[in-house]
């Protein structure tokens, strides 16, 4: 089915949301850079993060004053919400960062946060696209598939971190850090199979 | 629209799981107090846990045997629940202090537990007026407003836990108990989403 | 309530599931042995866990094509999806204990993997009769009392563990596992509860 043109301010914002969520990730990947002012970037992903809220909120008033929304009121605020979480997590991160001051970090630190681009590219990708839910099998097949991945890579990365390599206090910072990266990749896997249970009622 | 009178068995369920709920946080709070007997402080809490587990068997089996519940079953379910997993926080945290013998805690652990006792009064204050949930509209932005605030709170101390303040041991028993009191926060922003959501779908 | 013979298959897979989760958890308690050969022990679990894939994405495929299903598509799509998360944290920590080279584990994690057994055959045994949902009321109920069991039991080994006995890197690890095995305890507990919802509806 296909849902009816007046649904369009749910699709635009939904679109929004995970078009700023990508910015927020990427501002997240800029940090890594080991002369990157960490501290400046995470101001303005604080930005962006407050720029999401005003999404969701949006949203939600939304669903709230709507007589017929184009999916069921509740997926439309699991979704708003799912996204959301990952940006909080994405935000997380970098403060967390910042304020344990963890300087260089383990190299697959940068390959979590290259899932996150590209997770965060094909959810980008993919909201415009919600009007149609049941073309979005590559989009969450696509995302489960980068979650597991990322699963086997957080653990190998986590025993490089207990290997010994670092001090007892630089391993609780950088676990945190990584726990934190992981948690929004988990988020971008939630937000994908609520497409794809909000695809299954519509089919 | 307003339920109608049959239906106060829930609502008063509800308001006596919350004001349980804010005994079991009262409890925790007492047990902060350098010179608190942690110990006898916990096996009252547990009690507290106990009373609430009564409220939630209840409020299920009314569910199973009530042909017309006030709002869909699934959402007093999820909101009993909620409740629960809170209180369940809530005494994990005493409990690991106990079992940890942490001894003092960093004032920040305070202000956490605060944010919980702020949190639990405005709960205990809402679920009497569940009746007319679109009245509530204050009470789940201000939870929410609190957990955020409690989420930079929460990262600030965990940055002072793995300050060089602590030994090695002492810095997992903390970051253990502060854990679970952010999950404890992190319950009552659930309890305020299932909120909203009961008022979005009656609006 | 009894749902009609043409949803046998529905049934049939969530017994396949179960069953498949059951020799993975079986896996995992073979692995404990002080002289198990871990690396080769979780090659095995990783095709149980690929089987367990097999199992979900053949009930989604099913939701999708299926006209009339046996209760909630959300419901069944819930079920799975919980179903394999235990899955999913039986093999990471496996995984993570191979990755660690953790060597002897404290009597605490065969205690919990004790639970996971239990836990596995109360669940294996209930799937196949999911179609009398209001039959399973035991079920349910015991996996509740186990898990609340394994808390107590989890933050006793966790105080162990703190306790100066292992080194620091030792305790991180040992951390991961443990809270990796009580998230499986945990998805036991999330499997029965939305046994329990369905039974409710069905009532």
């Amino acid at each position: 089915m296909r849902f009816s043109p007046r649904d369009n301010a749910f699709f635009d914002l939904f679109a929004a949301s995970a078009s700023n969520l990508r910015e927020g990730v990427r501002l997240l990947s800029e940090a890594l850079a080991s002369d990157a002012d960490r501290a400046e970037i995470a101001v303005r992903l604080k930005e962006v993060e407050h720029q999401g809220d005003e999404h969701t909120h949006e949203i939600v008033r939304r669903v709230n004053s709507t007589f017929v929304t184009p999916f069921d009121r509740e997926d439309i605020y699991r979704l708003s919400g799912a996204l959301d979480d990952v940006l909080d997590d994405v935000e997380a991160a970098l403060d967390l960062m910042v304020l344990y001051r963890v300087g260089d970090l383990p190299s697959g630190v940068g390959d979590l946060v290259d899932v996150l681009d590209r997770a965060a590219e094909l959810t980008a990708g993919a909201m415009p696209r919600l009007q149609t839910p049941s073309d979005l099998t590559d989009y969450w097949i696509e995302v489960n598939r980068l979650e597991n991945q990322a699963d086997q890579d957080y653990r190998r990365l986590l025993a490089r971190i207990f290997s010994g390599e670092y001090d007892a206090l630089t391993v609780h910072k950088l676990k945190d850090v990584v726990d934190t990266l992981e948690s929004a990749v988990d988020g971008f896997e939630t937000v994908a199979n609520i497409v794809e249970q909000i695809a299954i009622k519509e089919s």
